[in-house]
């Protein structure tokens, strides 16, 4: 395949690639650019800590770098962007990141945002990337769900906390649109604003759409790099 | 044509809507969904004033309506979002403005955006609606270049003057991305970026390009209206 | 009468514009300017959605630009503004609307402002507005009442909401100093300060008194228009 | 006199006092509240440093409490608003500041306001006290025109630097609105404005409009003190 | 003793010098700078309100000027920086601020910092201050435990409010990090950290530790004073 | 030595570790904690990129988790203040970033700061930076002197081009304190300050000067890592 997006996990959890796989699959249109993901085998199984989100920036950056010839354009699948400006570096190539871009489509959606993270230490890490954004004054909230990434792959389990720390970020903090904090909480989107009753932005969805219009449009072809 | 992205010209100046048709052509896609322009009849020639802005809001809101059924999404192509919380409230089907996805899409390309208005008049207007988005901390500036919407026509001189402000935002400002101020700049959006060396986002490309990604997967369906 | 001020209820409900009339009546000082109240006949019963203010605006506009000869200085009574800005490009009068008023009066009698809401609805609509306005930093939290305009008729009722709800402001979200979110609730003003204790905001009141100081001082009078 | 509003001006040079006993003629309504104006005689000549804010608290506070039984409100006329916080602590009255209610009441006449300052050791104390305010958002700039209290006598200079400053806040930083920074400017408003074709607002005048308001509602005067 | 850091404690309460002193013990290193504690005995027995800080600034900075021959830099031990702008212009030498130091060390230990105020009348001026500061941002709630400096004395009483407010800090405001509002509060820091296991900030250290540097490095005496 | 700050230079040019030696001396207390300074061999000339900044974090982090026994804080010595927080992870040790010290000790000194940087590019990775720790709103600007880390070498070369662009945040962006944005810059300080005459922090003194305090308090000690 070349001239796809490619998706790029930054975990080396590869059910957490399915699931990206299939959150994406409404967006493989027929004549429209391939969508692929990757895992990142030298990632650790899930970005929980700081260490993790900057530990996985060298090998991603070099597999955007190995990849660019047959990329169109490349997306990090992880809410912390790890290595997004330095990937903007590293490529002519367009680089989204799911937290820039699932934050700034869910703002097309309602007022004020929450954020559903995995685990408390996140939040601080998020709050700092949404102040750097600028769009702060936005955010309802950041509550976690107290699960790790291999605690994910309980269903039903997760889908309860989900639902549970949802509610409280709508009656408790005012959200009216809801970002999911992680890459692997892909297959809960319907069920959750189903039960929550606001808008649910999966992030990496959000992503590719706007990598899709990248593709297409071919903005900033002309910019030498600097 | 049925399913398909409709955007809204909510100026009655058809040259601008073909303008925006031709903007909008590299984002159809085969397989995607289609999309149709419309002029709004009932519009003033530009929206260069608050009350242009607000004059358009009722018939708008009125072709969203009657159109709803055979519509997938909304597009309202002015960069004022005449109308964009009245129309949500018409419509179940996803309503998106120029300004506020053109803007969103410009935090991803650079770190401080510049817009070029057409009238020093409308920069309140637009400085208003960046401060209720919660995004004025990305704004490095907001300059006219002084021409209204019928004197847009004269292509030569429209890019001289685009040029001249986007050079300003990028220098003086500090501007690493720039936001084109009105519909009826798309055709410069090329040459413009080629000039001033920096990405030049054309709004209702960067709307388009959103309304494919809700059009193809179908966010807030489950939602009840309130 | 002449070069009164006139406050224009931008609903249909006559009696929201009684209870207007009774407000302001400490504000008809013997040798000031005269304060008259006008019902919108246009208008809806009550605003209570986006569209509900959008549909005001050009019936508003025509009233103003009628009245203009007569009338001093304009005044707005309702919390969303409805029309402001294109109100003030359809006379040379001053115009005040009692959202802006309201809350910057509010910010002489307290820190911290809360703005009790009829509705769920009309958070988001006030949220986008005070951003506008640029005094975001300044809100403790804005908190609807559950009682639309016609629902405010039962007195009893109404005081005993507004009372509950401005305790959570005050106790939870640390207002002291609170807004009245509808011109209609204007008559509970008094009853609703004693009961929470902290200083009371009835809008119209004050955008009336900013009014008086510009019929008075006559700023912007040889100003051109653009 | 009785029930009249008191304006302080706490610099002792008694030409400041006539100039803004002047000013706030206008606003002398028959049958409304009296204005008289004070010299504060234990002030500095001016108040051009924090030190000189600061040494006029206690003297204003001991006039203000031995004043209240006769007065109905209080203006503190110097754009520092020095002890506006102490005073409200020492009276039950309306106290109100010349800086937050001149530059509250730009916010209704401007999106964006500039002021214009005597010296530029004054800025930095502005600038604390505007995001104090929280309303630093909409700040064009803050520029000294480089005169002390006693050079103000000087009209001719004075008024020339005025619209100096005047102007460059304009184009340069795009102010809409300007606050006259001293007290002692007051008789230059409708020069300057008529000069720089943008409303200005003179901060005293606006503090007596907003204490008419309150003296006329007696908003607060069930509340216990704290 | 010269060249050494004088610490103000401005209330009037020798306990509150003592604890202040003992809390800078661990900073009096033997190659450094002395560090000498003084009561202000002009001062009132607690900065409690607006105006208990105001009335120390005269004295303060008659301290300052006497003290200024033999000290190298001043501290002003009180949580509302009473007199801190003053001050730097009364001398040469470096003068800090417990508030602005202690704010600005809790930045580098947390995300959102709470502070923990004597009085909720405390809580206004301190958010003004914060928002002056330019930091609100990054606050997550100020609350207060209700007890005078008098009441202080009673340690027992004091800790546990301190650890409650400590813990509804942390737990329903996301505070990652505590600012201790009151020089007379420093004994409890080892016992309050442990509690609530959160970094404590005791603001008297925080701002003689910044002192230590000012006095090493010598920064700024090059400068004319303005 | 044992229990001394390790300042780590995570750039591999040991004349700019000289350097940061050389500036740090003065706060070399006898009795007080050693000072050490250690070069990164494994990094880059110079950080001058986001990439070079991303690739020193796991080296740095390495370091610091072979050295935590000796060593009783660190500092990281880079105006990007790269793996600052997974170094926080990978030891108990207090860790201090010079961008965050430095910044946040020129809020004491100046109401704005600007920053001067080495290169353009390096401008937005500052800005997203001083965004995420919330203190923007005291940011007068960041201008580049345009010299890469080895250009520095001449030196006078680089002090006229840092005094031309102090003087520029000084007159045209309003700073009244200056951040230097690269430990290498450290032995123009006292000449800048001379020659701008505003306050000019160096950031690895500022930041060495919050680790003393650190070292000597003990604060967090009782904390348990989570």
């Amino acid at each position: 395949m070349r001239d796809h997006i490619l998706v790029i996990n930054p975990n080396s959890t590869a059910s957490v690639t399915r699931a990206i796989d299939d959150a994406v699959a409404p967006l493989r249109i027929p004549g429209g650019p391939g969508i692929a993901c990757l895992t990142l085998d030298e990632g650790p199984p899930g970005v929980e800590c700081q260490s993790d989100a900057d530990s996985v920036i060298l090998p991603l950056c070099r597999v955007i770098g190995e990849q660019e010839a047959d990329a169109a354009a490349f997306v990090i699948a992880c809410l912390s962007d790890p290595g997004l400006f330095s990937a903007r570096e590293a490529t002519q190539k367009p680089v989204l990141g799911i937290a820039e871009c699932g934050i700034l489509t869910a703002l097309t959606l309602g007022h004020r945002f929450g954020v559903i993270s995995i685990l408390a230490r996140s939040v601080p890490r998020h709050l700092r990337y949404i102040a750097a954004m600028g769009v702060n004054q936005r955010l309802a909230g950041d509550l976690p769900i107290g699960l790790g990434i291999a605690e994910l792959a309980d269903g039903r389990a997760t889908l309860g906390r989900l639902v549970d720390v949802g509610r409280r970020l709508r009656e408790q903090h005012g959200a009216d649109v809801l970002v999911m904090g992680c890459a692997g909480m892909a297959r809960h989107r319907d069920n959750l604003e189903e039960a929550v009753q606001i808008p649910v932005v999966e992030p990496t969805q959000a992503a590719v759409t706007m990598a899709i219009g990248r593709v297409r449009l071919g903005w900033g072809q002309g910019l030498s790099r600097h």
